[in-house]
């Protein structure tokens, strides 16, 4: 099943997307929900970010260039990171450059979102926990990373986390491939094979340490391939079994000093 | 004014409290809110965390230890770091450590509090933008700390952050001192005026990165004197004006093996 949000003139609405057609639906997609009885015609719709996540937890190179490249023994602490909640995009939005530098990282990545409250899961329970999947793009400036290795601003900007374009319950994403397109041009397309700590290692971990809660978002890290994009690039992520996630990139018009 | 958040039996309220008194009140402390008429007396109440947070930004080692060992330039990146909302607790609750380690740290800060939607603002401003404050501690595991830098999860785990134990709205943040007494003897007393980056630039500074919301907390760094802890301690973060925050660290019972 495909959940959207959507935005028609000035409302919005989340629904279920069924070839082109949304059926509106009232009520919270975590707990209970129905159909209202209206629909849309995908066309006459703008797609908002699928949801509005509670927090957005980021893994760090995750990524394998091939599995014969895969580390035997796995970090004993994982590299997470969190984006701000106000960081996050629909498809098509802009994704803004801030203004004191040129270049920007896209990062395609599959986005796992929470739909269960876990605390200390096992990695055999963890799909248990899981609502669905849809696509991220971790954007990230690294001029603006810290020299002691700190990472938050550098991914905390406005627009820096696209999600979208729908939240896909069935997927097995032990079977996709994790692309992205550059000005039409493929620059990523990974197996999640080769994801050095899996989706179940973890979410397994991080239930060791916060509570996750539906609306969680999980960032499970890019392939091989991100580049330091600029103003007027146009990034597709693509994940084939949920669909593409496309925003252009822009500069910052201004900002003031401070 | 003092809001505070409290439960009674099994039911939550927001209030206002003078003297011994809370008023309870109704709506968003940060739009629209009236007096039910409805009072309790302090003493009968359990005070929970003021806010429910929508995102936690900490600031690192912004405190000097003395006039004299101020920086004359101020670094171009702080370092900033999110805590999850899942790691907020009230006054009196248990500050969990986890199984794997014998000490945390205590580290006893203001917190500022957003009130109004805030981008671009300059530091001029910035008071402006400011609800109110409470008291943080931003309790830490540093052997959770990965090599590279990265502070995430040492940061995150649940309890790491007790808030409280009321919202101050009118207070002179220049003018107060932040302490911090380990089972009645203390440990962390500092003007503010000991900090590095002031309250206003680290404002100023996050909202060109990103849009600060209503019921952001702005951790601003904690004084020197912090020190590791383990179960059976007891740690009061106190500010004058505010008040005290009181915890006390527990052992965690038991873990799944990951």
């Amino acid at each position: 099943m495909k959940f959207v949000r959507f935005a028609v003139q000035d409302s919005r609405h989340t629904g279920v997307l069924k070839e082109d057609t949304i059926s509106v639906i009232k009520g919270n997609i975590f707990e209970k929900w129905d159909y209202t009885g209206q629909t849309f015609s995908l066309s006459e719709v703008r797609l908002l970010a699928p949801l509005e996540p509670i927090q957005i937890i980021g893994i760090g190179a995750n990524y394998a260039a091939a599995k014969s490249e895969l580390p035997r023994e796995l970090p004993s602490i994982p590299v997470f990171f969190f984006k701000p909640v106000s960081s996050v995009i629909g498809p098509n939005e802009d994704i803004v450059i801030p203004t004191a530098i040129k270049h920007v990282k896209f990062e395609s990545e599959l986005a796992v979102i929470i739909g269960k409250e876990a605390k200390n899961i096992a990695k055999e329970d963890v799909l248990d926990y899981i609502f669905g999947y849809t696509i991220g793009n971790d954007v990230t400036a690294p001029d603006y990373f810290h020299e002691d290795g700190h990472w938050t601003i550098g991914k905390s900007f406005d627009s820096f986390t696209p999600l979208g374009p729908v939240i896909e319950t069935e997927l097995d994403f032990k079977s996709i491939h994790v692309k992205a397109f550059l000005n039409g041009v493929e620059k990523q397309n990974s197996s999640t094979d080769l994801m050095i700590i899996s989706v179940e290692q973890m979410i397994a971990y991080l239930s060791t340490v916060m509570t996750l809660k539906p609306g969680d978002v999980v960032l499970t890290g890019s392939p091989v391939g991100a580049e330091l994009v600029s103003a007027n690039d146009v990034i597709e992520c693509t994940i084939r079994e949920i669909g593409t996630l496309q925003n252009p990139f822009v500069a910052e018009k201004e900002r003031v000093n401070v």
